[in-house]
């Protein structure tokens, strides 16, 4: 464009923003990215961030791909879309959520989103007020810090536990909340754990919730974008279960348990955000009018194939980080598309810390992985196992011979 | 949900989003629609909001169309959008917009939004700070007030002149702009007033802005989301033709040249703004595969077909008004989807200004409009002439009864 960079007008950007889109995953591994060696003849191997839909053994159900094609040819769907989304469309997630929960959720309960992201934005900013506070896990999803952190919005953090399978630290929660908590986040299946809740713990986090935390009126936000992606032992139990005990706001998705987080279609169960939601987005119209038909007839057989590929890739992850003695997994993932490595760096020359350790993985190997510390978890790394197994265990490899190549010599 | 309202609970709500999202014309068509008479058993005509695309005379092109369902069944673009836009996508974009512009725009100018109310958001958010102020229309769209309220950047406002064909008031922009201000906007074809900007007029805006803008360094935000929507006697031209002497930033869309407001798909054309790309939502992906084939493959048939309705209409409804006496409109529309119609309410009984007349309308009548107020202008009313034509010519005789049930006894 002529007039070439507005830098020289009075664009200076606004500041704020820099700094908190400085925390996304998406600006860390962008910087991966560019230290890849692009001489290296190899593919890249990304293990770094949570979108198998480029792989072909995750290809959507036809069923999905088929609602899309009758949304768009009936040409019903080309309209502004309505605030909360259109009513059928909410009485389908009511309705798939429903199968799952001892009560019933209405339509009215239900509010369309784009994508899960879209979800956390309209809960976070519906909760936040001058000196509030609020209750995330560690490690967590960034996007949470860093919309905190652009609607002023205080976050403490309580721990997960990896000697504990990831649970929540509720000893911490209990010493976190005060009255100008609104909320805590519950992460289940876990990103980027892997874990996925007992119904046990589940309720011991209810229970210590109406201890403290039911004085004081907060909400537990269960971030369910991973719901039923559980293909351990442990069965995957929505905290809406205990939606009768605690108020419970739930958060979910299509993008993936159907492998399209390009379709930005997610949800959030609550009511009163509609102030909200008048002046933002809205998801795709003709995805909406297509979400009938994806949640009620997409076959089992879909689900099943994708949860078989899911449980490989962690097998292949798990037994691949035995042979590799400076990362250890602590625990193996029982659901989502993320396990959580710990990196002994003493054990390596001239690696001093997670980040150092994928910016040379990233230039050497040509595979990405997240440096923990982008999600509060410094000397771990984030890996992503949904991907192609045959390139889960090429990366794994790779990874082998770096760590190989840089081994202190004893 | 059995936890019923949130209200009991630590949910008050950010009471700024109440207040920002009370000025949209969604909610006041929301109120509109509630005074509706359900009883009555003539369809409701909708002039209130621009998007024809419920009427089966304004589908969308079969191209675009074939273009969607095209991606789908690639399922190549299920994946999570990047940040400023797939690639051709943006290519497809800047050589779409070059066929108006004597420079070449390259796909790095080209950021991908949700529709333009998101390129909107991006360009304000990216410009505010502390202290900022804006130039906006009267009347103009109010999302724009909405949005700039809720990022605390203060709005100054520069009138359209009716008697002068809605042209910028050349001389209130000059006593506006001081060295906190950031951008003015334009909006051309207009809305609401339907106004197409001669070369001419565009030309004396570029010239005003050399004279005081320029040296202080802010920026045109030239909306164009209806683009070539102009089927009057003055050619459509895009205010980017000027760029080589003023900083130009131009928000478009695919909604209203191809009625697809639903597909949510627009664009900012400027650099520096991916700051806060990088923590706001991406248009669908899809959606963003299937636009070099819409940009590229849509038939010119397509377009003057939409053209000469969206004519027809203007016609319809300026001749109609004049059967009207309480109500006149000094320009005939020439573009876009709106006219502003001025409403003198001496000559009416028992209407005390635009917003009465909007509710008893939609109550005895069952037509929307939306009341003037909503768009800055106290009696006057802003109506979309694109709908069906006969539904038009039946919305403007329900208003002609209701105008005649209401005169004021001589």
């Amino acid at each position: 464009m002529e007039n070439g960079s507005l830098k020289k007008w009075r664009f200076q950007g606004n500041k704020a923003l820099t700094t908190s889109s400085g925390f996304t995953v998406r600006a860390v591994l962008d910087s991966l990215r560019e230290n890849l060696n692009v001489n290296d003849p190899r593919p890249t191997i990304p293990l770094g961030h949570g979108d198998p839909s480029a792989f072909p053994c995750f290809r959507t159900a036809t069923e999905a791909e088929d609602a899309i094609v009758d949304a768009i040819r009936s040409a019903k769907y080309n309209h502004y879309p309505p605030t909360a989304g259109l009513l059928p469309a909410r009485r389908a997630v009511a309705e798939y959520l429903n199968r799952d929960l001892p009560y019933k959720l209405s339509p009215d309960d239900v509010f369309l989103t784009l994508g899960c992201i879209q979800a956390i934005e309209v809960i976070l900013t519906s909760l936040t007020h001058p000196g509030a506070n609020i209750l995330f896990p560690r490690p967590g999803f960034p996007y949470y810090e860093s919309l905190a952190a652009h609607i002023h919005l205080e976050v403490r953090h309580f721990d997960l536990l990896p000697e504990k399978g990831w649970e929540v630290d509720l000893d911490a929660v209990e010493a976190l909340v005060d009255e100008n908590t609104v909320a805590m986040v519950i992460v289940n299946p876990g990103n980027p754990c892997g874990s996925v809740y007992t119904r046990q713990h589940l309720q011991k986090d209810a229970e210590i919730y109406l201890k403290t935390a039911r004085n004081l009126g907060i909400l537990v936000i269960a971030d369910e974008v991973y719901e039923h992606l559980a293909f351990g032992s442990t069965p995957y139990v929505p905290m809406g279960v205990f939606g009768s005990i605690v108020p419970v706001v739930t958060l979910g998705s299509i993008s993936k348990r159907w492998i399209v987080p390009g379709w930005r279609l997610g949800w959030v169960i609550a009511d009163s955000i509609k102030g909200f939601l008048n002046i933002s987005s809205d998801p795709i119209t003709f995805v909406q009018g297509a979400l009938p038909q994806i949640l009620e007839k997409t076959k089992e057989g879909f689900f099943s194939k994708i949860i078989d590929i899911l449980r490989k890739d962690s097998d292949i992850g798990y037994d691949k980080i035995t042979e590799i003695p400076c990362i250890t997994c602590p625990n193996k993932p029982e659901g989502g598309m993320f396990m959580m490595v710990k990196l002994n760096v003493s054990l390596l020359e001239g690696i001093n810390d997670d980040m150092d350790f994928a910016l040379q993985l990233a230039k050497e190997e040509s595979v990405v992985v997240l440096p923990g510390i982008a999600v509060g978890m410094k000397n771990w790394l984030r890996v992503t196992f949904a991907i192609d197994p045959s390139m889960l265990e090429e990366g794994f490899e790779r990874m082998k011979s770096f760590c190989q190549r840089h081994a202190k010599k004893q």
